[in-house]
């Protein structure tokens, strides 16, 4: 199979060609520079897509929630695009969880395309192409893209920062420590879920979600987020409940962001991380370049405890002409 | 109580005052430019310490048993700095777990300093001020520093990447979801320890990661680690089983290390690394600084999607003088 340049994939993604995205979401995953333009184009073609990020605990069966969602989307008629995120062991790179399994039936439908992505270790939880896949599926013309994410802490503040709608899946009988955790993260939830709601403990997870809510709502600025107020949505995977109420909940809080003109703040704040993100990226690949050279040097300062981290590093920008890779 | 210069703090730290060490990690903590020189000279003077990472899931015990272990390293006579990462709302920058309550019983003796420090979202998990925070302790003469995470993920790739020795937890009963990410994370221990081994299930995790251990060894490339064979250590913290034996682990590994040569592979690794991290704060607070004027002009093309973020990176690295505050 011969390869096909970057720039001769961009027309059949926007076409929503099969093939064309899924090849592009495999150079934005790998980051190559060849792909560089296409994918900056995907970006420039991209805005339409209300994107959702689908985040909580392990556990808490978020990918069973996803495929369930993804079903009620497509019953709706739109197109739906989902980015998983799986955790991978940072040496190896392999992903290990098989829950992508569970989305096989919705594999034969043209209306709904699944990826599912290696974090690699990237900094801040989120692999450098998630974003970039995001885009890819946004351009090529899924109405609603979700990112789903496996784990805790910073996976969940990066969806946060690149998603319109963030939803926070909680369970039942996860443990003490784990609804600990969670707590950190319920702050960050434009829709909250309590799956696995047969289970007979739901109610108490519920109330303590509801009550952390009135106790954290008071303390927020008046106003950051205008007046939506998250609600909280009971879900049974297995027997399908729930699933239409939290679709509309996710749908209310797009027309609220919409309506509110806080839409425009929000892609205001993704950009302005994306830009920070890249310019991390460049500044990483700038360092790798010249590891034999300037690197060398002042790692010797370092190893003879001459040179601080942050001397270094100083030193290490000013000599790097960092624009270079433009 | 006046305000003490951070320069004023070093000579007491190099002493072990406690009232100084205090201060100064504070002061690393809020990673204030006031002790910039002041940190740089705790680097000067760190690198006498063993860095000990001890991670794994919430609910493996880590706290309870990093109580313990500090107390068995008392009774060889050495001294122990304990810097415990706590998962903290991103947003609040509120710590919420109550696990330093354990720790009280050690708090009265002078040979056991613990700092409890939140992420704060930092990069990669781990907060900015961490590692300064294990240069202060190491600086100030503690022969052992431990660094606790709780969390899974990005964390525990952090810890292993500046500590020399790495203890991954886990505990039976966990669930399989957790155990599941738990693998992603077994490569980088450099000793195993399977908690509450009081359970009827424990001998079910010691022989599942034994036989994963098995299974990756084989996997793994010759030499990458020496001949070093990560040990699974059975622990009971409440009847005080197993620590011992950790003790001897974590102990027999650093020998190990310093007899192969490969701390000196694992310092400049580390030294690496904290090099890369302070560039990326230094163009943090350039991109800071220069908000309102170079950054609202990319934003805008980023809004109106004529300029991707990649593009807009490049060009704010191009522009900003990187190394102005040196």
């Amino acid at each position: 199979m011969a390869y096909i340049p970057s720039r001769d994939l961009v027309a059949g993604v926007l076409r929503s060609e099969q093939r064309a995205v899924a090849r592009m979401l495999s150079r934005a995953e790998a980051g190559s520079d060849e792909a560089r333009q296409a994918l900056d184009d995907m970006f420039q073609h991209a805005g339409r897509a209300h994107i959702v990020g689908i985040t909580g605990v392990p556990g808490s069966g978020k990918s069973t929630l996803v495929a369930k969602l993804a079903a009620g989307i497509r019953r709706t008629g739109r197109r739906v695009g989902i980015v998983a995120v799986d955790p991978s062991s940072p040496f190896s790179g392999g992903s290990i969880l098989g829950d992508r399994i569970r989305m096989a039936d919705l594999g034969a439908d043209p209306g709904v395309y699944v990826r599912s992505m290696a974090t690699r270790g990237a900094l801040g939880g989120l692999a450098n192409g998630t974003l970039e896949s995001v885009d890819v599926l946004d351009a090529a013309g899924y109405d609603i893209v979700m990112i789903e994410t496996v784990g805790v802490g910073q996976d969940e503040v990066e969806v946060a920062r690149a998603a319109h709608t963030t939803v926070v899946v909680s369970a039942p009988g996860l443990g003490d420590d784990i609804q600990a955790i969670k707590a950190g993260i319920l702050e960050i939830a434009d829709v909250h879920v309590v799956s696995k709601c047969d289970r007979p403990d739901a109610n108490r997870t519920i109330a303590d979600i509801k009550a952390m809510l009135t106790l954290g709502l008071s303390l927020k600025p008046q106003g950051e987020r205008g007046r939506w107020s998250a609600p909280v949505i009971a879900t049974t995977s297995v027997r399908d409940e729930g699933v239409t109420e939290l679709l509309a909940a996710i749908d209310s809080h797009y027309a609220h962001l919409v309506a509110s003109g806080e839409i425009e703040q929000r892609r205001s704040a993704i950009n302005e991380r994306r830009m920070l993100r890249a310019a991390e990226e460049i500044l990483r690949s700038s360092f790798a370049r010249h590891r034999e050279s300037h690197v060398a040097r002042l790692m010797a300062g370092l190893s003879a405890r001459t040179l601080s981290p942050h001397a270094a590093a100083s030193r290490l920008l000013a000599d790097l002409r960092m624009g270079e890779k433009a």
